[in-house]
């Protein structure tokens, strides 16, 4: 995420137990859990009023209570259960006592876990991903729009701040849009409450990490969501916040303890350079401030060396996992979290769900800066951080770069081909997500000065480089918009809504130009969908040579050229050079146009992008 | 060294045995060797016409004829020896013998090592490098200026491709100036036989590995400047070229063998990309052409696969460092040539020479590509490289974007801080070389457009940043020229000959300027010299806060502050933020102006840079 840019002002209660009156038993997180799970550790929170006061007691098969942490705020308790590998589901009471009152009682069930195959299944380099704003993409169910008793009540689709009233259900009613598209892989901003009283719909702010967003839906809508999507063979990308909690959360207003957050003795926020984390000559202050410094005033540091917080995290993530079946997460502002938890918070989490994937968020300086993040022996910083891939930021400037720059040794479309070739800091440059926007930055479109040819061509390259590739909804369509304020990149998508005068969702809705748009996506998504040399081919780059850069993708079974002319006029390119990948076939695929051209001599319009599948004369 | 500009179109003989008649021993390589060495074994190349019709014989103790190598020349020999550890120094006959005719006779010595303690001492962060071009810098032996028989016999100084006369003698004359003006190393741009037609000046198309030139001087004249550098407490850096030859080498005029040098079916440049090298996407093509192609027409391109080469240049270079006792080698283009011998080459040569330190030239893009060629793990590439450091040209750019450019996230002085922080990417980056400009660029004053306070501040920063300083001759008196064609950074170092109007190797002969400047510089470099701290110290650096760079060098003795104020204009800063680093130190030392200056406010002219060392109360 990027930082807000609206900041409101506001009291953060520091303090403990400040807050109203609370029930005796508010509740117990994570509020029912599995049988069979790899790791045999449960540890509950549990908060109300005083509950510290009462013991706890509790009887179950192979389920041993191992202890019960009382904690500065006497408004919790922490119980730490084990479950050996013999229980087996059911549910139980977990009682909490005290002398001359009555007990309270929660009654705790144990599931069994699901092991359906395509549960958790893993976003990879075969996926194409699609990612919205839930409240911006459409309205399936105006019910939820205002939900009375949450902080942010409003529903202004005119304001940019304000809530528009997308939902899960309006995803749910053009899943088949997307599968049409060829999109593989949904990723939602993040779905669950921010009951927060200004710009909730941003997401990032979250109060109730087990509860979907009322005004998106409920857990259960969620779920089905979930089974929707592998039914239809979607799958679905959860957004993780790591590092901050909003200030609304019962978490904060009541904390467990101080240490729960970072505390300053008067508000600080981070200094948002992720340099200081990797700098072996950084001052301990710089990166105190990095790591443990607001994101926002709203948004309160988690302190993630805290064990209760590590629990409680890595808990909920795997809950959402085995409660919806998710099949990847992206982590959220991945430089300011703590680096020794989030190796250990990946260990844990894969331990359960081996296939699930994750990517974290890194908007940094170069691939180098990326790669200090990533998992494996590359760039050894002595311990592994066991992130399999990050948001590839450095190569969405680098396409950017090469699209609208001026040839130059490293500049233009060289800086591409210097990127592309910095791969040699990664264990896996493959487990990256490449994308040409998100909801953090000016549209592609935009950024590209609406320019038809290099939309085309970004797409081309977008679809065809290595990587996890990811939209950003509405680029299909070109939806167009600079950030600052970002509300302008997070327009809803028209035919959203029912009282929408255009339905960009059908092909009579689109003009013209959004058709052939969206029918060059579609075709370029269905093809990259259809060809494993695209997915998971190796990659060959050529040094660009007069502003043309050709790589190849390719396998046993196929070999895909791909040209890109970074010159504004049209220019031509014998193909002799590139004889180790070509192997003397002289006919080739137009996969856009589905023409056959000779391979011998390629002409490129300027900024454009041919996409050739090579056709060997014996087949 | 950056690809001369000069391009002469010439012949090259690429097949064998072309030349006019040579003698019947023309010569044996290495001409001597020595007892002692830590490589028992030794390969001796035999020139002579048809030699290789004839048997070769030797008897000496310890030292046993081990192999007779003919190849595709007959006019070659390769000899291989091994020097068991019982052999004494002594003179011995090798015969080549042929039936029916009269033997020929090659005596042979091998000397005694020479141990003593100043020899191959390594030249690390302690030192201060002066770079220097022999012909540019003093004129020390009028009788050399012009020999005859050489293929360049011009001298005018008015031309900057033409011999301008400098050589080792005139260096020598002025080692009290550079002792004077703080400097403890000295680099000369090669000094080895270039008997080239043009541009022999330039040094990196070598004719005779074992010569100096005849118009710097001989053998044992540069063997006593050594001498005389160690005597007066300054250390040598020889400056070496693996990647080619100078296409006037007996051994390219009559190759021992085509496989000596690359061929290619018709003249091929490399494509100077070193990107082909890293890219683990690089096509075979591009990688070839890289390493393969020529970096110049008169510089053929050596096949370091050549088992004969790699033994020609390694044996070459151990040769130089036991003759004359040079403490540091400098490795010019090291991205062009064979990685898996460059790294057997400097394990070879730090068996015989544990403390002779190496730095590679690497003139590339980023601190990845840097790091790329570095020894150790930190970028890991499956094969250590055993070359501990580089030139640090990355660290330049990032020095001059910090005095010239905008403030920006990364931009201005924020590019140094992210450059610096990258320094993870080193297992130890105090063995790169830093430097502000060379022979192969503008001069670091014209760079900077001749800015006096930025002038001072990139001296200061060069002299206290970590990594080993190199300064290129002259910029302490500010000369100036802009790169393009580089003979206007080469310019004759006014007062090095004997005609010169003024000399300013003396006070009376700098403007007053000058005379600031050379002050400043010398100040500078003796200050370093005498601060530990500042040479083998820790460094720690702050974020930039408003234009404004904070950073320490730091030991158990002493503390220094450097702080660059980037902004045009006067800016001041407190010092609270360093508190880790000031401890509660209230008054520092200006290290130029000798003031005591309060701690608690900072004041920094624009574009200026403090050098402050802390004074403890207690001390």
């Amino acid at each position: 995420m990027r930082k807000p840019l609206l900041l409101t002002a506001c009291c953060i209660l520091l303090a403990l137990g400040l807050r109203a009156q609370i029930p005796a038993l508010e509740r117990v997180e994570p509020m029912f859990w599995w049988t069979g799970m790899a790791n045999p550790n449960l540890q509950l929170i549990v908060h109300g009023n005083n509950i510290a006061s009462r013991d706890v007691q509790l009887s179950y098969p192979g389920v041993k209570l191992v202890a019960v942490h009382k904690v500065e705020n006497s408004n919790y308790l922490f119980i730490d259960l084990k479950l050996f590998s013999t229980v087996v589901p059911g549910t139980f009471p977990i009682k909490f006592v005290k002398k001359g009152e009555k007990d309270l009682t929660y009654s705790y069930t144990l599931r069994a876990r699901n092991h359906d195959a395509n549960r958790a299944q893993g976003v990879t380099n075969k996926d194409l991903i699609y990612l919205l704003m839930p409240d911006r993409f459409s309205n399936g169910n105006t019910k939820n729009d205002v939900v009375p008793g949450m902080r942010e009540t409003g529903l202004h689709r005119d304001s940019m701040y304000s809530r528009h009233g997308g939902d899960i259900q309006g995803l749910i009613n053009h899943l088949d849009y997307l599968k049409d598209l060829g999109v593989t892989a949904v990723w939602m901003t993040p779905e669950i409450e921010n009951d927060e009283p200004h710009a909730s719909y941003h997401g990032y702010a979250v109060t109730d990490y087990y509860k979907i967003d009322p005004r998106y839906g409920t857990n259960e809508l969620y779920k089905q969501y979930v089974e929707k999507c592998h039914a239809m063979g979607l799958k679905v990308i959860k957004d993780l916040v790591h590092n901050h909690i909003g200030t609304e959360s019962y978490l904060i207003q009541d904390m467990p303890m101080k240490s729960w957050v970072h505390q300053w003795p008067k508000y600080t926020n981070s200094n948002f350079r992720d340099m200081a984390v990797e700098d072996p000559h950084a001052s301990a202050i710089d990166k105190k401030i990095m790591l443990d410094g607001w994101f926002d005033k709203r948004m309160a540091d988690l302190n993630e060396n805290n064990i209760y917080v590590q629990n409680y995290l890595t808990q909920n993530h795997i809950w959402w996992v085995e409660y919806a079946g998710i099949d990847g997460f992206r982590l959220d502002t991945y430089p300011y979290n703590d680096a020794a938890y989030m190796a250990k918070w990946a260990q844990d989490v894969q331990r359960e769900f081996p296939h699930l994937s994750i990517f974290g968020e890194t908007l940094v300086w170069s691939v180098a800066n990326q790669a200090f993040f990533v998992q494996g022996d590359k760039v050894n910083r002595g311990f592994d951080t066991h992130l399999p891939g990050v948001t590839d930021g450095v190569v969405k400037d680098a396409i950017i770069e090469a699209l609208n720059g001026k040839d130059g040794w490293t500049d233009g479309v060289n800086r591409l081909y210097a990127v592309i070739a910095q791969d040699f800091l990664y264990a896996d440059p493959t487990k990256n997500t490449i994308f040409l926007d998100n909801h953090d930055m000016s549209r592609f479109l935009s950024t590209i000065h609406e320019d038809y040819a290099k939309y085309k061509s970004g797409m081309a390259i977008l679809m065809t480089m290595r990587g996890v590739p990811q939209m950003y909804y509405g680029d299909e369509i070109l939806m167009k918009g600079e950030s600052n304020p970002d509300g302008l990149v997070r327009e809803d998508f028209a035919g959203g809504w029912k009282e929408d005068k255009v339905n960009k969702f059908t092909a009579e809705g689109r003009s013209e130009k959004e058709n052939d748009a969206f029918n060059y996506v579609r075709k370029l998504a269905n093809y990259r969908k259809n060809t494993p040399a695209i997915q998971t081919g190796k990659l060959m780059q050529f040094i660009p040579q007069k502003g043309i850069y050709v790589y190849f993708r390719y396998d046993d079974q196929k070999t895909v050229m791909i040209v890109y002319n970074s010159n504004e006029k049209e220019a031509s390119t014998t193909t002799d050079y590139f004889a180790e990948r070509i192997k003397g076939v002289k006919k080739a695929k137009n996969v856009i146009s589905d023409e056959t051209i000779d391979l011998n001599n390629l002409t490129i319009p300027g900024k454009s992008t041919l996409i050739l599948e090579l056709l060997p004369a014996n087949k």
